[in-house]
């Protein structure tokens, strides 16, 4: 029973999600779903990511979390559009709760949407918003085994982006082991070696984006 | 109508819980629930807890995650009884599952049992699974924000660990911050900063483990 409810929320969730993408598509959006664990570096590369961006695409941010409005209050010092949505108790953010952050903003004037989801590598990978992209982000500290614990999340990446780079030479991280699992059980996958501290990586990541914009 | 099916399920989890722990009383054991996000080090604190208890106390351990045998193969080695439960769509262990592999482990030798749960900060909160005390562990590199982030987790906790405490001079971290938020949410829980690193701070933690045995 308990699989047959989750099954009947997921048709509804994708079905507004459906929806959802139907409005950014009027408006020539593109959207990104930011998915990873707690303080892997969503806000930040986001951030990283209007710095470049500034100036040559209309960003606009959906910040997802439990609780707070910490992520959201560093996006809007940027002067960038920024809804915060705050779950409560689910544990990720869902396409209805999406509906109404898009009425929030100037869509009209937005060519680039991230939506940061909740910090969890579990939830948000059953939840589509519709994102034209999923992103993962996945930091050094983490270690190196997090695809093969949590496959879902990296089986649905259309981006996986290994943050914290600069910190390789401090920590056990076995990269070859990393990008091997990810390939093996998503072949297709972009991956992007970044460092939101540094900034190593960021304008690879920042041209691959320019590269997918509609026009 | 979900917030009442979330209700049902918690309670019969609960009551399932309260059977659980009646068995661990019954042999004398003490149970720990070890949560925290992907990478914040639950088994490196469990595999270093074992290194300075070994030979003082008889420990067994349940492994929870989405999938992967990697911790238990990790616990294995050291010659400890482990139990490795995957629960592939779920976002957290439920006390129905710790019950039969309770009875996989030898409960007439053991003291003391690590539960780890798996790797996230919002659904493992609501589910007891029959132990008598919470320990969160939140590292340096997930920044000093997450208390403010999750408080559900951080309020039931018994036991808040900071981990990775050797990377303090190399990231942002406001320890004050941290410490204040989480003392303000939840001000009888006890604080331990330590390394599973470097083992700076785990003797301190084992001395409190030895004091809440039950003799």
């Amino acid at each position: 029973m308990k699989v047959e409810i989750l099954k009947n929320i997921t048709s509804a969730n994708d079905a507004i999600a459906a929806q959802n993408q139907q409005v950014l598509d009027k408006h020539n959006i593109l959207a990104l779903n930011i998915m990873a664990s707690p303080g892997a570096g969503k806000t930040s590369l986001i951030l990283q990511t209007i710095n470049c961006l500034k100036g040559k695409l209309n960003i606009s941010v959906i910040e997802g979390d439990v609780a707070s409005r910490i992520d959201a209050d560093k996006i809007d010092k940027e002067g960038i559009p920024v809804v915060q949505i705050n779950v409560g108790s689910a544990c990720s953010l869902e396409a209805q709760m999406i509906t109404p952050a898009l009425d929030k903003l100037p869509l009209d004037k937005v060519n680039l949407l991230f939506i940061e989801n909740v910090g969890n590598l579990i939830c948000p990978a059953e939840f589509a918003l519709g994102e034209h992209r999923k992103v993962v982000i996945s930091s050094i500290p983490e270690g190196d085994d997090k695809p093969a614990k949590y496959p879902l999340m990296f089986t649905l990446a259309d981006v996986v982006i290994i943050n914290k780079i600069d910190l390789l030479p401090h920590l056990e991280f076995d990269l070859h082991n990393f990008t091997k699992t990810v390939k093996g059980i998503n072949p297709k996958v972009k991956i992007f070696q970044v460092s939101c501290n540094t900034g190593q990586g960021i304008d690879e990541w920042c041209s691959w984006i320019s590269s997918q914009i509609k026009k």
